[in-house]
Formats: structure tokens, sequence, C-alpha cells
């Protein structure tokens, strides 16, 4: 990123919650004028403790930018549409809008066509990175016109972590592109928002295929325990295959070096389980967050095959207690044609 | 089935629990001569009240039948070769076992050869039926040395529904086949056990392809519910779409007329379901037996997918907890790198 | 269902495909009156032999209505609304649209809207049946406004295949309520659609459950098939398990008697299998059809795992080749870790 | 590891095929004595020329070891038992032999069984690297004796990665541990390739997870095609939502900085794509080579669930055309019930 530009640029950022913050500290470093708004007055402070301008109010951000405004949202996905109303009527023909929060791409398109009819730009951005954004640098997936996306292009490229974070993929040469520097143009409106989406589908199914097979480790002492003969329980025929007591923690270790299922996540898990090697403070539930389901019913509409992806957003549904009235009816039927009752006590 | 035929055979029949004695029952009326044995009492007393013979012991029931000997064992899986142990050895060249158990054809195919170096011939019999076959008749998958199928078809006869069990299928005429009647030779030895394997993995499949669907339904007043806005619950984004309250058990006793799910599960589903709307009387811990798991394996090493019958049966392993570990993987990962809290309260 | 109501009722019908023309009949010979319309004047024309008025266009069938007019649509999805538009202008407040066809509830709650803006009652109903409807009866499930479903409770009741079409369920006494006949309200707009667009869910499941585990029953001769050693053939440790050539077409007729997994879709692939046994005439492409999708996508907004359900419709997605990208995506991955070659000549 | 023990350490080695050179030519750099046997003579040659001591069979390869010996075997899984019927009669009590290739656990547990009868101690080594182990050092998971691991480490830390090839985990201080170096003691025998094992299934599901996201980004123009409105093609409600042609190649080049979903599969994928964006070196037959499989037999042993595991071992069945009968009976079923006919023409 040329810093000469970014010099230049000035920009308005409504939301600094945890990863706002940490936005607003990298553009500002990076020479970017930040007029930044909080209802939280507390946030707007630290803000400002960093260098930023802390507005007072959306009308107070919005009166102190100059020239071709851009605003930068980063928001609940619920409160996006309540800020706009507010914003819109502020801006003139020609200001932008950026969303970087996780809005439905679906949202995307049905707002950059509202804010068109205000000769608005609306520029949509999945932003990865989370609460390592500040130190690693943030993946930005960006969709809009193109014409905004290159005029902010000094924003995302202070955001993004830049070229050294990874080695250079053996094909690329010359000029490093933006998504060699971890920022990208994906398309027009919601395009941002859509890579995104998919990318934590995918996060979702990778996620899915460790924490299955380490419980296939954990499983791997299934041969020592007592198990009752009894019509209700299926036998394990060969309990001598079933004598392993891995070290589990270890072997997340292990795989981080030279092995083929090496990752960032893989690294978190390792440090996760150095830290609580028994994960005795989590109880399994896992939240999903609308990424993952909207990646399933995107799959669907396109006719394309997720299967693994499903899987694993299942999985989530299932440790929400989801399947409880599935199994109700499994067990009605059992007890219907086969006389049985449902066996109790290990049922976690 | 001719009574003719029948009425020269006659079997020994080990293990008179509940399916064992309705067997027994059927064939008695069949005009078979059954010797019995069981360890409880109380069973072979009962047997003979109907007309079998009750013997004290295995070496008894051996003593007590003549000619070329057939004994049927219906036994639990865990004890078919112990009865083998004993029964062998009181056995003759040309005598014939025949286990009607749930044995894994694997076994079927160890106990064969093992029975052919004494000249004794191995018969696999899947029977499905559950506690409705007195009723409703068995329906038999048969492997072996075919000749003694065709020696013992009679018993297999006696013990099928019969082909007015239903209506015949469009383009079979002439003499109803074995198939027809509810009994079928399936191949060599394992054959039949390989059949009623597969059998009831297909079992699991279509229990939870119901169960998954009326779960659909039961969850269709998802929009009616209070939903929490936070970072941990996915967003629902048309709630109107989401206010049915469908009658269940209703919606189970309409299916079974005229519409392309009607089956006998859905009859059985219908009618628990106006005993127990609520299904109150069940907690949702599905219990499985051996076979869906020996499916899937057995497909696996075939190379052929079987995704919606793993699915089923993965669905009966989280249904008794076994999904734990990996969740709290999961949500050591989520909490690593994005400082999720794992959400509490709604966890069934 | 009472002829004397039915002798009452008055019925506009539009649509005369192979499934309308058979409702038209089974309505007519219920004594319903019924006015009828299509583009084709062939169906019209049949449906006149029958005993049906023929109307020359919407206008016409409409003036030939006489009091609080209720028009039944039995047409493709895609046209529904093209209809509507002609249609609602021709009627008067208090009249009523049924829409027969497979339209999306969440269309069918738009409709309702707009039609309720003119005093029009909107009336959708889920039909099962199919080809088989005119001789089995058609299985309804019916949404909308409660006073339209009792109105036009004779002409559901018609169509309907009656109580004696399954025997009853054992906790079912008193007169047969309409589920046991074969039709049922199911609630307000749209409850008629979503409840036929989970039986089609479920459908899919059911028909890939039986379709996978006569793979495996197909697949079970893998130990007699020549084997390359190659590091790209996973290989087969027990070759000697996988020796059968099974009877798959005697086997799903034998399933049909006496077995827990009886089923119509069964009967249906018995005749098929014993018509066609190589199944030769199909080359596996699967279509699918809208109710699988819309049913996994409202599982996934309401939160409920549907595995089952999802691989069944994946697997038609995967038959109509749109998983091609995914796996040239793992061949490349496999050529980049492990410098592995594509296997050729065994893909079909 | 400390080069001063490595250069005590004497090994004999056989099978040179790529992965075995190199991993000598690593060991021979950490200064271990590698005697090396192929039954192809060049490679024989080509490991002289790095410094290792060429044998002329396994005969002489096992007299040219001194002391208690090490016979580390590098071979496709198929021939091991070939090569340990030649070796184990060569072998003296207390001589140790090494399995780093993928044979199955199972079959480690035979093999420690039958050589401990010898008094010879087996070792089993999960290795993971493939052609990039020369580069970056090979992930190595071990099982058998632990006094076996203690003898042989300075072999296992000459070919591990080291501990520079990954930051160190946060909780993790003090001198590096076995697994932050890329080996790990991870129990009895056959622990080492059950870890292997489970790790490869594991690559299996992370492998799908992008294959499939990826795919739903390919397919995200499904809106620019034209879809023809006939009963077997299911309607796209929204097509202005799926309007995207995504630069697929640069997507997952921007993924490899500050996302979430950064792995070295995820390199890997991009470094391909940079050479073929459109992967048309590639038909999709995906191969599968047994650990996939073991995987999952393994997780149902245990009753563990593994549905994302599963569910891409089946895609790649699929990939082979191994759910083509399953297809059959399906569309045999629906032209039953519905008298649909199979679509042609968009099958790939």
């Amino acid at each position: 990123m040329s810093a000469g530009k970014a010099r230049n640029l000035q920009l308005g950022f409504i939301g600094l919650g945890r990863m706002g913050l940490n936005m607003v500290r990298r553009m500002l470093e990076a020479g970017i004028e930040c007029v930044v708004f909080d209802t939280h007055v507390e946030a707007r402070r630290e803000a400002a403790g960093f260098g930023a301008t802390a507005a007072e109010s959306i009308q107070d951000l919005v009166a102190r930018l100059d020239g071709a405004r851009a605003v930068w949202l980063m928001l609940p996905t619920a409160v996006v549409d309540v800020v706009l109303d507010q914003l819109v009527p502020l801006l003139n023909a020609g200001d932008t809008v950026i969303d970087g929060g996780n809005s439905h791409y679906v949202e995307d398109l049905r707002r950059a066509e509202a804010l068109s009819k205000h000769q608005l730009m609306y520029v949509d951005v999945g932003v990865s990175g989370g609460v390592w954004g500040r130190e690693r640098g943030y993946c930005q997936m960006i969709g809009g016109p193109e014409s905004a996306f290159k005029r902010l292009e000094p924003a995302f490229a202070a955001l993004a972590p830049g070229v050294d974070a990874a080695p250079r993929s053996e094909s690329r040469s010359g000029d490093p592109s933006p998504a060699e520097k971890g920022y990208l143009y994906c398309g027009p409106s919601g395009a941002g928002h859509f890579v995104k989406m998919v990318h934590n589908g995918i996060e979702y199914g990778l996620m899915a295929a460790y924490a299955e097979g380490l419980n296939v480790l954990k499983g791997a002492n299934a041969g020592k325990q007592k198990r009752t003969a009894d019509a209700e329980t299926a036998p394990l025929e060969r309990p001598e295959l079933y004598q392993y007591d891995f070290p589990i923690a270890d072997i997340t270790e292990l795989w981080r070096r030279g092995s083929v299922v090496g990752s960032w996540l893989l690294d978190l898990t390792a440090a996760e389980m150095a830290r609580d090697p028994g994960l005795n403070s989590y109880t399994g539930r896992v939240s999903d967050s609308g990424e993952g389901r909207w990646t399933a019913q995107a799959a669907i509409d396109e006719g394309v095959p997720v299967p693994v992806l499903t899987a694993a957003l299942f999985g989530r549904f299932t440790s929400q207690g989801n399947d409880l009235y599935a199994n109700k009816v499994m067990s009605a039927m059992r007890h219907a044609f086969g006389g049985h009752q449902e066996k109790t006590g290990d049922k976690s």
C-alpha cells in the first residue's frame, strides 16, 4: 500500500466494537484520517486516544467529512438498516457507504439498489480476521461499484495483512496483486459478502473435519469400556483393536509441522488444547451465525451438492438440541415394531 | 406351502424368547413337529402348551430328533457360539444347524466353514417381523447350501406371510415364487444375514427420513418464538414464514392413504402418535444394534456411497451423546479465533 | 363423503393435464358439477366426455359458475401467477381460488394476501397421488381459511382415497376423521403446501434409503473383481467376504411381505424390477423438482437438522453432474501434495 | 535433534521410492548411517550417490548392519508382508523393524504379535509429507514399544521438520517437546498408523470442505443460465441472486492471508489454480486410498459420528461412478409413481 495515497484518504467509521476499534487503529497507523462514531462514549474516547476524530453523533460525523464522503459501517447485522435510515438522508450524491459486517449478500443487493436511487454507492466487504486481525491484518472480500473500490483501495490495503503474511505462490510473479496482499475486488454488489459467506461455510466444514477426527482418536479406547450385552447395545466385535489412550493435545501440536492437515485453525486448536487439554471449559453447545446457513441455502438454489458443509451445519443444530423431536419419533417407531424400550443412563 | 410336506418335517428349536416362541407356534400350526429347548423352564412349558415337545437340555433335544436333524437357533448374537460349542459335538454328519438370529454374516462364513469340517450344514436366516410376526408372518432371507434350503422349505413357508399378504406385482404371474410368499434363498453362506443386514440399514434410513421430516413440521412455528439478537444466534430473516402449529399426529395418519410415502413404518408411527401425540413417553435416545453399522462398513469396503444410511446411523450415535467431544473441540476453536463464549440454556 | 352434499357443489377447474383430468373424473363421479378449461381443446373435449361442462375460455368458465364461485387450478408452478392475473379480475368478493399444484408455500402466503385485498379466498392444496390417483385416490394437505375448507370439503372427500384404503390405526375409533379418509385441513395459508413440501422431502429420503441399500447388495460381488494394486486404488482387505450375486429383483419382492421396510415405494420398485431386472431402461440421472430443495431450506431456517433429507437431495444434484468442479479441485489438491495422477478408465 | 546422537545411529532402509529416497537423504544429512536396498538398481545407486551404503539384497543389507539392528520399511502396503517373510528369519532377537508405509493399524497389531514371538520389535510410523517432505520435513506418528522409539529417536528427529517449522503455541515453553519438532510417540503397536489413518480421514474432510465451497462460488452464475421450465427441472426462484462470475483462483490466493480458512492445503490449491485456473488438466475422478475408509469404519466401531468425514469419502466413491445403480433405482421409482422420464443431455 502506498502510504502517500493512504494519507489523502479520509473515512467515516461507525461501530467501534472490538473488531471496529482495531480496524480503525490499523487505518490510522497507515495515515488514513478517521472520523468515528459509536453509541458507547468510551469506545469513541478510546479511538480518539489512537488519533481518530470522535464525532458526537452520526450527523456530526457526516458534517466532519469533506468532499466525496465514505462511511464504513462495522455493525451487528440487525442494526445496519437502522443506521442506514439515519445516515442516508445526511449524505450527498457521490458519497459511498461501506458495510463491513456480516450481512447476507441478498441484503446488499436490496440496499445497493435503494442507495443508488440517492446516487449513493454501496460497497459490501466481507472481513475475516476476528480478534486476531489487529495483529495479523484483515482478509477482505469486496463487492460493489469498481470505481468505489478503486477510490477506497488504500483503506483496504491498510487493513490487509500484506504480501509478506504468506510465501508467494509459485506461479505468481511481478508486482503482488491485491489478492496476494489480502484484499480482493470480487464483483458487483453482494459479491464481497457472497464470498465471505462461502468462506464461513468452508470454515464450518474444516472445523467439523478436525473435530470429528479428534473424536475418533478420543474414542479409540472404546475396547476398554465395559459393554452391556443387551439387544439395545451394538456389539464391539474386536475390543482389542480399541485400546488406545491418545495424547490428543500433543497430536494437534504434532500435525502443525510437516503434515498435510496443517492450518491456522489447527494452530489455534493446538494452542487451546495446550492450555486446557481436557477442554473442560466447554460444554459442547456450538452456535451458528448465519453464513453457514446461507451458504447451504445458496448451494441448494444453485443445485450444487454440499454434503460436507451441511453435515457440519447440522452438527451444530444438533449440538443445540434440535434433533430431539426426530429422535423421539424414531424411539416411538422402534417401540412400535420391536417392543424396544429406550435405554437410559448413557445419554450425556 | 404344502401342509403335506410340512407334516413330514421335524425341527429342533433352541431359544424361546418372544420371537422364538411365536415362530414355534406358527410352525406347529402348519403341522411341523417341533422339539424345543430354552434355559427358561416356563418358556419350554409354554411351547409345550402349544404342542411342542419340550426337551430338558440340548442333549435331550438332539436325542429326540430323528434322521437328518435340523436344529434352529433363535438366540442373542452373543450366545450363538456358546450354544454351538455344546450342540455340534452331539450332531452327526448330514445334520443341519439354522441360525435365525441377527448374526453378522461374517460370523456365518466362519461358522459354516467350521461346521463343514464335521460334515454339518449351516443355514443362516435373516428374519424380519419383530413382535408382529405371529400375526403378519416372518419375512425370511436365507443363505447356505441350497440343498439344505430345499429340505427346510416347508418350515420357511410356514413362517412366511404368504402371497396374500400383499397384492401381486403386475409383471408377476403363474405360481407364486418363494419371494412372493415371503421367504427367499439368497445365496451361499452368509447371504441371508447379508441381505437382512442391508434390510436393517435401509430401515434406519427410512426411519430417519420420516423423523427428520416430522421435525421440520414441528419446527414450523419457529417464527413465533422470541429470538435473542446476539452474535451467537443465527437470525431468522422472515419469521412470518414460520407461524404454523401443525397437527402432526393427524398428518401421519393422513399420509397413510393415497400418498407416495405410505409404508408399514408410517402405519406404526400414526398408531403410536394417535396413542401419545406428544411422544412424551420418549426421551429421544435411539439405540443401534449392529446391522446399521455393518451395512455402512460393508458399503465402504465395496466402495459404494451410502450417505443417507450413514447419516441415519450417525444420528443415532449422536442421540447417545457421542458427538460431545467433537462439539467441545469446535467450541474451543470458536473461542480461540473469535472470542466466542458458548451460549447456555437452550441445549435440551 | 356424503354424496348429497357433493351433489350441491359446483366447481371451476383449470388445468386438465394427466392429473387434472383424473381429478375431474373422480369429482364428477361423486356428483360434483365441474366447469372446466384448458388451453388444449382435446383435454376439454375429453373432460366433457366424462360429464364436465367445457368452457371456451377462463372468462367463459367464470360466467358459467353460480353463487359463491370456487375455481381449482391444477397448473405447472410457473403458470399459476399468469392464470391468476386473468382470473382474479373476473371474480367477485367471496369467491375462492384453490391452488392444487406444487407451489412453494411462500408463494401461497403472497398470493393469499394479494387475493384478500379483493375479498377473495385462497386455498392451497398439496396433492399426492401422481399417475395412480385415479385408482387410489388423492391424498390432500389443505391450507387457507377454514371456512373455505369447510365449504369445499365434499370435493376433497370425493378426491380422497377414503377410510377403507388402509386399516384403521388401533387407537382411532368412532366416525373416521378427515385425516383417516385422506384429506386434512393443516392450517392457515401455505399450510397445505408446506406439509406437501415436507412430504416430498421425506419421499426423497425414503427413495435414497432403498436405492443405497440395493446398491450395497449390488456391490456385494466386489471381491470377485480383479483389483489393481496401485496407490490410487483402495485395497479390499478380505475379498472372500464379497462374493455374492444377489437376486435383487426378488429381494425387493420378498421385502413386501412381513418385513419392516414394506412400503408403497417398495411395491413400485418390485414391480419395476420384475419388468426390467437390470434397470437397463435408465441411465441414472435423477431430477429434482423443488420440494426437496425447499424442505432443506426451510429446515435450515428453522435450525432443524435434516442430514438424511439433504444427503438424498445432494445425491440427485450429483447424478446431474453438479459435483464436477468440486472433484476437479480435489484432484488438483491431490496432485499438488502427493503427485497423484488421476486414474482413468473406471469412471462410468 | 542432537547430531551427536544421530551420528551413532545406523539404519537399514528398504524401499527407495520417491518418498523413501528423500527420507534417506534427510537422515544421511543428519549423520545417520544408512544401509539401503531396493529392487530397482538405479534407486540403490542414487542413494549411494548421497552417501548411503547400497546392499545387493535383503540378506546383504542385514549382514551389513551391526549390533541391535533397525530396518525401516518404506513399501507399498501390499508388499510389506512379502518383505517381512524374507527379512524376519535373517534377524536376531532384539532387532527392530519399522514400517513407515500406509499400513492399516490392524495389520500392525498382527505383525507386532508375530514378530514378538521372535523377540523382534515392531515399530509403526505414520509419515505425512508426501512429495514435499524433502523440503518441509516429515511429520511422524509413532507406535510400538517405547524403548524402541527411544533408541530410534535420532532418526525420527532427523526426518522431522523441527520446531522452527511453525511458531510455538502460546502455552508451550521450555525445551520443545518431540510433538513440537514434528514427531510423536503415540502409544503401543498400531498407535502410529491409527493416528495417521485419522489424519488422512481429516484430510479428506478438509479437502471436500474447500472443494464444495469453491463449487458454490463457481455455481454463483446459475441465474445467467437459460433454464427449461419443465417438471423435471427445479425452478430457480430468484435468478437475480445468482449473477456472479467469481475470480476463484484469486479468491483462493486471497484467503491465504489473514483469513480463518488459511491452511497448507489452501496454499497448494492457490498455487495449482494460479498455474491452471480452469483446472482443465483434471477430469474429476478422485481416488481414495484406504485411510479414509478405515477411519470411517473405526469410527463406526467406536460409535462416534463422523458425518463430515464420510460425506467426503462418499463424494470420492461417487466421483468414481459408484452411485450409478442407486440412481437407476431412483429413476425407476420416479418413473413408476409419477411417469417421470429421465432428462437427458445435461449429465456431464
